[in-house]
């Protein structure tokens, strides 16, 4: 069976741990790559070009806009943040499913240009526990982590554009329900169509 | 979280596995109930009322069919067969997930009721193991052999109107991507709408 990568647009509250699935989904598993946005911002000590983000002037950010080479892109505090589509339909052709860690604005672009898209939206399994998890973290001050929290209802009112939720109570147990969702996908009759043919076309040669 | 059941309706080449694969699945998880049908035929030697089939006689179906108390139903070879409604529906309720064998009129019967039942449509990895499966138990003669081969092309028609497909190469992956799809469906965020609002409501008085 001929068969093609999927994009996977993953979105969820801040702290409820989207970012820690999906790298424990991408070590596991083969089948999977982390898409890597396109960024006006300059790097922070650490960062790699190409790793983290591509890192690019304002004049390539725009140049990429101009020639459709975004699949998506948002501005935020001042800089450029974007998806490059060269990078996500080589890995497709290639039949790794790509992984896009944005939110709700860039993941309606996205599914808007492939409709086949999935999209997941990552919720704790309680308000208590997301307060926990980013108090927890004891990087943050009470006031952030106010603003995230009230963040959060925001982004919750967009949850009923996403195909799935995924709540991450134990993280394996979230990668796998993810793994399960991609795999489930995959199985889609538009996604099988020359299969199916093909089998049809045997059928009647026997 | 308050977890209704799910319906899945389950089609598929005869000889593709779909009877094996549900008791291997019902076996292995809890979650999962076979629905029961009922029927006017004669039990055969060794079928128990209420675990095979609820034989029924005519009048009593036909008492079903007007009380509205069968899902779907379908005549075959001079025998009504049909889903009573009663025995899905206490499952569903008491959260338990009841899979439906059944055809390709029955399930778009099913599909129109409970638009959010999951149809999967079972498949051999290609005709020509289909036909080694159907010689290989040896029991039917070659003309009856035929008979299903071209059926088989007949029923692939339909395929499109299934959710997914589900291709029976190994058992127990199979087993895995069915119970995937199903745990996949739990996660659609209209079925989860009480869980979202009840997060919201916990974010806002945060």
């Amino acid at each position: 069976m001929n068969r093609k990568g999927i994009i996977i647009v993953v979105s969820g509250f801040s702290g409820a741990g989207k970012g820690t699935i999906m790298k424990a989904l991408t070590a596991k598993y083969d089948q999977y790559a982390l898409s890597i946005s396109a960024t006006t911002r300059d790097p922070r000590p650490g960062e790699q070009n190409g790793r983290e983000y591509f890192f690019v002037s304002n004049e390539e950010f725009e140049k990429l806009i101009a020639e459709d080479g975004l699949i998506e892109h948002a501005g935020y505090v001042n800089h450029y943040y974007g998806t490059p589509r060269k990078f996500v339909e080589d890995k497709l052709k290639a039949g790794i499913d790509v992984i896009l860690e944005i939110e709700i604005q860039g993941a309606l672009q996205v599914k808007k240009q492939y409709p086949e898209a999935v999209l997941l939206f990552v919720m704790p399994p309680s308000a208590a526990e997301l307060e926990k998890r980013l108090r927890g973290r004891g990087t943050e001050s009470d006031e952030v982590i106010r603003q995230r929290l009230s963040r959060a209802v925001e982004e919750s009112v967009g949850i009923e554009n996403y195909d799935y939720i995924v709540i991450n109570d134990i993280l394996d147990d979230a990668v796998e329900r993810v793994h399960g969702i991609i795999t489930a996908a995959h199985g889609a009759p538009e996604r099988n169509a020359d299969f199916i043919a093909e089998i049809r076309d045997e059928l009647e040669k026997l």
